[in-house]
């Protein structure tokens, strides 16, 4: 089973990063672009030891407790057989 | 319109910092985890000036150009409402 999760900056929270990113692409001539906001992708593989139901607990688990930093960051996943 | 880009390395190229986290849950206990890799997460607003066959157009560039090291890494996105 594959894990994808997504965690992102708060809306909150100043992106300077994305920002530059953002004035790098406009500066560069790329059109129709409002805003760039940067964030980390993590994709798990799961051995097939867990059910559907403790594999999304355990993935959530992960993702609040080390992937994520509750402060600032904020993260969704998705689960795929 | 919402995009939301996601760059991964290749599946080629070694991800020595996805290793590190792997091995770090492993040691805190973490269940079923078999491998992990991380990419980067783009999430860009488009202004309404774009229809949607320009924006696709646009984002892919933007992607293909800036966002993404075609050398190392892949991407796929995705355009929302």
């Amino acid at each position: 089973m594959k894990a994808y999760v997504y965690v992102s900056l708060k809306k909150s929270v100043l992106d300077p990063q994305g920002k530059t990113i953002q004035g790098a692409l406009k500066k560069m001539g790329y059109k129709g672009l409002e805003d760039l906001r940067q964030g980390k992708y993590f994709e798990l593989t799961l051995d097939g030891g867990l059910n559907r139901t403790e594999a999304e607990a355990e993935v959530a688990r992960m993702a609040r407790e080390v992937l994520t930093n509750p402060v600032i960051e904020e993260f969704r996943f998705s689960l795929e057989e």
